[in-house]
C-alpha cells in the first residue's frame, strides 16, 4: 500500500513523503487498521538516523521510522472481537510468528522471526495508518491520553524487567542508569512492590526530573557513592534486586557487593563488550541473574498501571511536534539535551 | 519472672495485676528485653475474652493477652548484633523451634511447635516487659510510630497473603471481606503490584473508611453485585487474584466465575465448615489456590512498606487507651462498633 | 475433503465409510498432511460412542472419532521448516487460536476457542489422512514406534500434571486412581524427580500391571489403607505431592491428612459434583492446589522421556486391531476389561 | 572433649592422635552423639593437606580433617524426637546460626556464620565420635550402606544444583566437568527430570566410569566437540540447562551458544578469576544464571533418591582404608589417579 511517512532515506537523511510498503490497506481476519495519532522517538530511531545501523541490523533501503505509537482503530478484521472501530489504542511493535515454539511457550519476544517496527528491513509506524495484529493492539483506558499511550512501549520494557525480577513486596532495588529505560524500570519496580528504588547516574539533569517521587532515591555519581547509599539504606545487607540499565560496564565492578545473599540481577542495558563477572561472588551469595529482551505479555499490565495512576509518565514528555515538523523533532532528539526524556510527534 | 499485665482470669473476666510467668527478666544469648509501649487488641484477644477458647486452644489458667506490640529495647543478649539498647522495635509474636524441619525450610510459621503470644497456654505481651528472640524483633524506621509498629502484626498477614499470591505488576484482585485483615490484604496487594483491588463486604461503615484510597474499589454487597463490578473492571475476563478474607462460605459460591483462566486464589479467612468447591471449574480454568497461615519472613517487608509511605495505617487506629484503662479498651473492642478497626493500649 | 474414517453416526452406531469434512487435502503455509498409522481409543471416544455426549459437548451430526494418533508426513506447507516428507510423527490434537490471549501467554490449552479432535462438532483423526498445524506435529525419535507415538496423548496429560506439581528432586507423591491417566501421572512423576510414587485403586488388575516398576508402590484399596502406607513411607510427615486421578470424591475425604505442610495437590480427575474441601486444613498446612486441563508445551518433553527410556509404555498396549476391524476395537474398548489399558487401531 | 582423630598438623603432615577439641562428649538438648563409621575424603581435605589453605581459609592450628561422614547414633539430647540410639545416620557438615536471617528464610547455607566441618578453624569429623545438631543428622534408609551414606555430602551438592536449575520433565542438560561434583550433578539432573545429560571433560578415564548409564552421553573433549554433540542431540536448539562443574574458564567461551532461548545456567565450579560473560547473548536469549553454594534442605532428598535406587553411587567408591591407615588413604587421594573418584576411610 502507499502511505505517507517519515522515511530514513540513508544515514542522516530524513524525508516526509509517500512510500510504497508491503501489504494492503485492509486488515486481514485477525488484524486491525489504526489511524496513528502520536509517535514517540526512541533512541534506536535516532541511532538509525545518525549511524544507519544497530549491530547487525543495517538500513539498506529507505525505511519508515518509529515504533512507539498510539492511534484510533478505523477498520477491524472479521475475527476481531475485543476491539471496535473508534477505539483509542496503542500497539505492541514486535510481531512474532504466532505458531513458533517460543510463541507457544509464552516467550514470543524470543521468536527469532519476530518482525519489529523500524528494525530493518521492517518499516516503522511514523505514518498515517498501520495494519496490525489485533492481539497486539490494546485499548487505552479513558484517562490515558494518546501521548501516554505512545509511552507504553518504553514503559513495557520497565514493567517486563520488573516482572522478571520477581519482586517481593517491600524489596529495595538499585537501578543503574537514569535514561528513559532506567526511569521506566524504576517506576515499574516501585509499582511492582518495591518499597524503595535507588537510581544512579552521572546525568544530573535526568536525576533532577526524578526528585520528589515517593520511594525513589537518586544518586548523582558525580558526587555520591552508590555503594555508600546502598549500605546506608539497607543496613549493610545489600539490595534485593539490581537492575542494570546504563549499558556501561562500570556498574558491574562492585555489583555483587551491593546485593544481598539470595538477591537477583536483571540486565537490561546492552554493553558493547563482554563483561568480567565475579562468578565466585555469585556463588557464595547465590545471586541469580537474567537478561531481558524487550517484553512479552505486559502491554496490558503497563496500561493498567498507567490508568490506575500508579505510574505517571506525563512529566517525561519533553516536547511534542506536529507531523509536518517530524524532521525538526528528530533533530531535537538527536541533540540529546540533558533534561529531554521523550520527544513525540502528533499526527 | 513477676510482671504486671492484662490477665484473662476466666471467660469474661480481665484484671490488671502482677503475675508470675516462666522465664527470667534477663535475655539469653540470642534474646532481647523490650519495654512494651503500644499493644493492639486483636479479634482473637476479644474472642478469648468472650469465649475462653478458639477451636482446640482453650484458656485453662490465667493468661496475659495481646500479641500486637511495639516497644523499646532495654537489654540485649550477648550474641545480638543488629539491635542495641534504646532501639524502637516491634515483635513478631510466634516463636518457632529454630531447628525444626519447617524452620530450616523457611516455613517457620508451619512449625507445629511454634509458641505464639496469647495462644493458650502461652502468655501474651500486654505487660510492661517481654523477653523475645532478637531475630523476631525488628527496628522501626524513624518515621514509623509505636502505634503503627503495633499494627505490623495484622499488616504482616496481608503482606504475606500478597506475597503468596505471586502478584504480577498490573494484576487486578478481589478481596472478599473488609475487616481488619481484608483491609490489610487490600493495602498489601496494591503495594505489591496490583493496579486495582476490588474489596467487598456488607459492612458499609468499614467500606466507608476505604473511600478515596487510590486503586481501591469498594463493593457494598447490600446494594452492589461483586460479579457485575468484576465483569466491568476486567472486560469480562475475571480478576487475576482472589483473596478470601471474610471466613464466610458465601464468597465461594461464584468464586471461580470471577477469576480469569490461570488465576490464583489465596484463602485467609477461616470458615466454620468444609466448603463445596467446583473442582471442574478449577481444572478448566487452571486456577490455583493456596491457604496461608499467619506469616513468615515478611515482618521487615511490612515495616519497609510502612516506612516508605506505600501503606498508611494511621486512619485505622480507632481509639487508644492508657494501660490502666485496658479493661475499658477490651470492652470497647468487644462492642465491635461498625466503624472501629483497631483499638490500642499505650503503656 | 472426502476421507475414509471411523464415523460415529449416532449413539451406539459406528461405521467405516467415506465422509466429507471441512478443508482441502493440501496443507496451508504452516500445516502438514499426515498419513495416519496408529490411533489409540480413549475413554472419551468410548463415552461418545455409548452416550453421544460428554457434559455440554453433544454429538449432533456424524463425527469421525479418535484423537490419539501417529503417522507419516506426506506433504508440508511452504513455511514449514522443522518437518519433511517421510518424517514419522505424532500430533497434538487441540488446535488453539494462535493469536488468542491465552496462547500468547503460553497457556494455549486454556484458549476457549481451541478445536480438539473428536470433540463435537470437530472431527477426529481415525481416518487415512489429516491436515494439521506443523507446530503441533512432533517428530518421533527413531526408537519410538507408531504405537508408542499414539500413546503420547495420554502421556502428555501425565507429564503436564507432573510439571504443574513443581516436583522437587526426591519428592514422594500419591496418585489416587490407577486408570490410564493415573498410570501416566505416576510414570511422569517418577521421571520428573519423585523418588517414590504411591498409587491407589480398587482395580486390582490394573495395579497388577504396575507391579515391579522401580519407585512405584501400589495400594489395593480393597485390602490396604492408603493413609497407613503414606504414614509408613513418609515417617508420618505426609507426601510432598498429591495427584487426584480417579474423578471420585472419595480421595478428598482424608486428602489433607496425607500431605505434608507446604505440600501440593494437582487435581486431574473430574468429579461429578462439587467437592467438600477442608479449607482450614489447607491453611494450617499451607497446602496449594491446582487443577490441570489437558496439557500445553509438553508434547516434545513426553517424546524425549519415551525416547530416553525413562518411561516405558509398551506394556500398556493391550490389543491392536487393523483399521477394517475398528468397530470390533471399539466394542473391545467398551467392555472395559479389568486388565485392558489401551486398545489401538492400525491403518 | 578429648578425641582420637586424623589431624592435619601443618602443610603436608598428618597424624592419627588424641586431640582436645571444644565441647563436651554429651549432646545438648537438640543434639545427638554419633559414632562415626565411614568418612570420605574430599578434594578440599586433600587441598588443605597439600597447601594448608583454600582462599581465605588458612589452617593455623592442628585441625581434624573430614566432612563426609556416616555413623550410628549413640546418645540423643532431651528434645530429639526423630532419632533414637542405634539409628544409622549421615550428617550434614555445615551448622548455621539457627536464628540468622538467612536460616529463617530457608537459605541456611548462606548464613555468614555457618560453621563447616574441616574448614579452619572448625574441626572435621575424621574422629571416633561427633556431637551434632539432630536436625542436621539424617537416618539412612535400610538399603543404604554407611559407605553410601558418606557419599551423601557430595551428592547433596548435585541434588541442590539440580533443584536450583528448576528442571522441567524431559529437559536436556549439559554438565561441563566430570569430576566427583560433575558426576553428582549429572546423576541428580537425570533423577530430577532430565531425559538426557551430556557430560564433557578431557579426563577420559573419568568418562569411562560413566559409560552405559542410561540417559548419559559422555563427550571426550580430546576428540569430540561439545557444541557438535549439543547441536545433534537438540536439533540445533541448544540445551535447556547448562551446569558448569569444572571450575575452568573454558566452558564459558561458547556457553550461550549451547543454550536454548529461555534456558538456565547453574554455576557450581569455582573459577580462579573473573569470567568474561556475553551479556548481550544472555539478553537476546533471556538466559538466566545462578550460582550455588553447597546446599540447603536437600539432604533427605538425596537419601531418598539413593534409597529408591534412582541414583547408584557404589561404583564411584574407588578404595576403602581402615582408620589406622588414614594417612595412606590421604596419600592415595593426593595421587589423584585418573580413575579414582572417592577414597573412603572406615572406623
Amino acid at each position: 500500500m502507499n502511505v505517507r511517512g517519515v522515511v530514513l532515506e540513508r544515514v542522516g537523511e530524513l524525508s516526509i513523503r509517500d512510500i510504497d510498503i508491503p501489504g494492503t490497506p485492509n486488515p486481514q481476519e485477525h488484524e486491525v487498521a489504526v489511524s496513528v495519532k502520536t509517535v514517540g522517538i526512541c533512541g534506536s530511531d535516532v541511532h538509525y538516523y545518525k549511524h544507519g545501523r544497530i549491530g547487525d541490523f543495517v538500513v539498506k533501503d529507505p525505511m519508515i521510522l518509529g515504533h512507539e505509537a498510539s492511534g484510533v482503530v478505523t477498520k477491524i478484521g472479521s475475527a476481531v472481537t475485543h476491539l471496535k472501530v473508534g477505539d483509542r489504542v496503542c500497539m505492541e511493535p514486535g510481531v512474532p510468528d504466532f505458531t513458533s515454539l517460543e510463541t507457544m511457550q509464552g516467550l514470543y519476544n524470543l521468536d527469532p522471526d519476530v518482525r519489529f517496527w523500524a528494525t530493518p528491513p521492517i518499516h516503522g509506524c511514523l505514518t498515517a495508518q498501520v495494519i496490525h495484529p489485533a492481539t497486539l493492539t490494546y485499548r487505552l483506558p479513558d484517562n490515558v491520553s494518546f501521548a501516554e499511550g505512545a509511552m507504553v512501549e518504553p514503559l513495557a520494557i520497565g514493567v517486563y524487567a520488573a516482572a522478571r525480577a520477581e519482586i517481593q513486596p517491600g524489596d529495595v532495588a538499585v537501578v543503574t542508569g537514569a535514561g528513559t529505560i532506567g526511569m521506566m524500570i524504576a517506576f515499574s519496580a516501585l509499582a511492582a512492590g518495591c518499597s524503595e528504588v535507588i537510581i544512579s547516574d552521572f546525568a544530573t539533569a535526568k536525576l533532577a526530573l526524578l526528585a520528589n517521587r515517593p520511594g525513589l532515591t537518586t544518586v548523582d555519581l558525580n558526587r555520591q557513592s552508590l555503594a555508600a547509599i546502598v549500605d546506608e539504606r539497607t543496613a549493610g545487607r545489600g539490595v534485593d534486586v539490581f537492575f542494570e540499565a546504563s549499558g556501561s560496564d562500570k556498574p558491574y565492578d562492585r555489583m555483587t557487593d551491593l546485593i544481598r545473599r539470595g538477591g537477583r540481577v536483571v540486565l537490561v542495558g546492552m554493553p558493547q563488550d563482554k563483561i568480567a563477572l565475579d562468578v565466585v561472588a555469585l556463588q557464595v551469595k547465590e545471586i541469580s541473574l537474567t537478561g531481558t529482551f524487550r517484553y512479552a505479555n505486559v502491554w496490558d499490565r503497563a496500561l493498567k498501571l498507567l490508568g490506575s495512576g500508579k505510574i505517571d509518565l506525563k512529566p517525561l514528555i519533553s516536547a511534542t511536534f506536529p507531523f509536518e515538523d517530524s524532521i525538526a523533532a528528530f533533530q531535537r532528539a538527536a541533540q540529546q539535551r540533558p533534561s529531554d526524556v521523550k520527544i513525540q510527534i502528533e499526527l
